[in-house]
């Protein structure tokens, strides 16, 4: 028989439980977090019609980087490349029914075939927050206060990272008064979103043979590295940049101040139509967005529906995972088993029994039926990172007493069988 | 512009906050019951390369029931059809190092390309349990155990489901004693396998032909309905049969009751070896196995290595939420938001600096940013199944008190703004 290989698919990964604990670790804040700002989870396949990305997604998205192939029926599918859509789709359907504002959250996997490199993988998880139905900024002060939020809550301080924000009418504006086409401005707006991933000389000469006169191009870079010479180039009284300064300090009056106003932040997908944002870790070492996010009001007509005004931002699992890693934020490593149980003499069952009463009040018990020798045991339960460890044989059996020991510190007291309420307190 | 259907792919469900409320409800029955014995989570992604599946899995579910493609670098790619060969795959990988016996756990979702029906969809989630390096059989002990406890944490009575238990070594001692062949012994455990989906007939004329004598037909159809006819069949002190009676004596031990010898049960999938099991409801409304399970002491010899003893099970969400729907056992939906915050006056700032000293204590709280009436606003409260509601306006602002309401008792109690404290306790 055919040896077969045991490495996984390429650019996914395998979560063994030393890995897992840290994807848990990393979800529960993103669930805490969402919840405490009142949002409800939702969810939905990985698999959709291929014509969900059709519209609005961005092409290179579509052509380039999506799983995509042909079902047993013939359906043209796609692995999701990012939950919007899928959002927009579910939010469309139940129009009707659904009680405006909705504050909606998920932590969707989503795909894209891409070289796997630092911070992006095949594969990766999401956290996606998006509010719908409220027009005012005060969705996207929420929805960057969430973003904060998070990464204080797993213990990130205000100089770890910074909030960089922008407008995309800003940047229309900008393209207007340079007399830009449609076409053109979309273009010098894709060269901008990828402008911090590569050297200077490669931004500048994307734009080459854009702007009609070669001081238009120096005025747009002027504009676009210094905040002061693009307010001058919009007019000091423009309501978009005002807009958005009254953001940036409304945001400052409920403790978000690492924030800026940064003309070269536009995201790459082609729906915003607003306030957009990304976060990046101040560590030079990780240079991929750690969250974006923005306004995009105009989704749902793709499904025939009339406008509603949306805020949303995402969060992946990878960059978040970098990022932990290089504050030194993520915690230690323990088993979600609480106590290991150890069985000589052949005392199976009346561990057994012993073990299924400490589980009904809470402890998570692992029973051994290897019939090893003690040593051998405590040094499974030690590898395992279990916090503690009993041992059943002929001796406690006939006692009906048993020792817990806490193999951290060694202390090791004895309690009754019927004790189960004293070893939770002392265990859990 | 073209509209774009609402619908999603078909087979496949999308999760609205309330039907989400319900699978989070199921997956943290499963966790906390498979934490309780001592099980650590794992997880992987769903692509697989398509080879892995060739081996083992069963040819019906390989070449027909599978998302498989090439990926656009020319690789096959296969969206899992079940866990177990990703499980087999990440412990070959790492056998030196991990420490044996492995207690694992898993709800991945997974894919089979088939016609959606009850309790059947394209993609499904599914409890996968295992230990590896057991070989007695305490572990099928401990296995179906963990089964029963899980529907027992559900809130099931022992006589809504029942457990059906056979081993596939006595299956194959019969078909010896009949001389069929590898091929027709396959054959027929594939019939078994189908002959509780069909009528009589169906599975009576699958099996025409494969015995030498009619005699031998009937003798057989003879044992796999009346357990004493087995036995009488195999010989009264087969060590098998005697095994298995063991295990059944063991359960009753642990109290676990409700559990039949049957031998029609021999489980689809090819990598079985010994006891194999599965749950069915008692409704006769819920036909399809809620769990099922058993041995493959031999699925890690595809990898090359040396064999490990293996016992697992599986059960789908699917069929689960039929089950606990059919007896009443889901609960109630309310919001996964503590306390609706209502806004008038434009009292936003003040609002949400309020919500958020009660979320660093753990309330979730939803802030209105709509500037509609206080009565749509307690209107939206409750449309969400939030629990309760309080309104900060200009009143409040200046006086820093607010009233919190229950808005299923419609009591209401005063607060200063500095009490949260005393409102986490009544709302939390």
């Amino acid at each position: 028989m055919k040896k077969i290989s045991t490495e996984s698919y390429k650019g996914v990964r395998d979560f063994y439980p030393e890995d897992m604990s840290v994807q848990n670790y990393i979800f529960e804040k993103m669930h805490e977090t969402a919840k405490s700002f009142g949002y409800s989870e939702y969810s939905a396949s990985i698999l959709e019609p291929t014509e969900l990305y059709h519209a609005k997604s961005g092409e290179e998205l579509v052509s380039e980087q999506t799983y995509s192939f042909k079902d047993r029926g013939d359906r043209d599918v796609t692995l999701r490349p990012e939950m919007t859509p899928t959002l927009a789709r579910m939010v469309a359907a139940k129009k009707r029914e659904l009680s405006f504002p909705l504050r909606w959250y998920s932590i969707p996997n989503i795909f894209r075939y891409e070289q796997p490199q630092r911070g992006r993988l095949r594969e990766h998880w999401q956290l996606n927050v998006d509010i719908f139905g409220v027009e005012n900024n005060e969705s996207e002060k929420e929805m960057i206060s969430v973003a904060h939020r998070l990464l204080k809550n797993f213990g990130a301080k205000n100089d770890d990272f910074i909030i960089k924000i922008n407008d995309r009418r800003i940047m229309n504006a900008l393209y207007q008064k340079f007399e830009l086409t449609a076409e053109d401005a979309e273009h010098v707006s894709k060269a901008l979103d990828k402008k911090s991933k590569n050297p200077f000389e490669v931004f500048k000469s994307a734009l080459s043979g854009i702007f009609k006169k070669d001081a238009h191009l120096e005025e747009f870079l002027e504009a676009i590295e210094s905040n002061q010479k693009l307010i001058k180039t919009l007019g000091e009284d423009n309501s978009l940049v005002k807009n958005l300064m009254e953001l940036i300090d409304g945001l400052a009056s409920v403790g978000v101040t690492n924030v800026l106003f940064d003309p070269t932040i536009v995201r790459g997908l082609d729906y915003y139509t607003g306030i957009v944002f990304e976060i990046f870790d101040t560590d030079p070492k990780n240079k991929r967005a750690l969250f974006g996010g923005g306004r995009y009001d105009d989704l749902l007509s793709i499904f025939g529906n009339e406008k509603v005004s949306a805020v949303g931002f995402g969060a992946g699992d990878v960059t978040i995972k970098d990022f932990l890693e290089t504050h030194a934020l993520l915690p230690v490593y323990t088993s979600t088993t609480n106590l290991y149980l150890g069985v000589i003499d052949d005392a199976f069952s009346t561990a057994q029994t012993f073990a299924n009463s400490l589980r009904t009040i809470g402890v998570n018990v692992a029973v051994d039926y290897t019939g090893k020798s003690v040593g051998d045991q405590i040094k499974k339960a030690t590898n395992d990172h279990i916090p503690f460890i009993a041992i059943i044989g002929k001796k406690e059996v006939e006692s009906k007493k048993l020792k817990i020991k806490n193999l951290a510190t060694r202390e090791e007291v004895e309690f009754g069988f019927e004790g189960i309420e004293k070893i939770a307190k002392i265990i859990l």
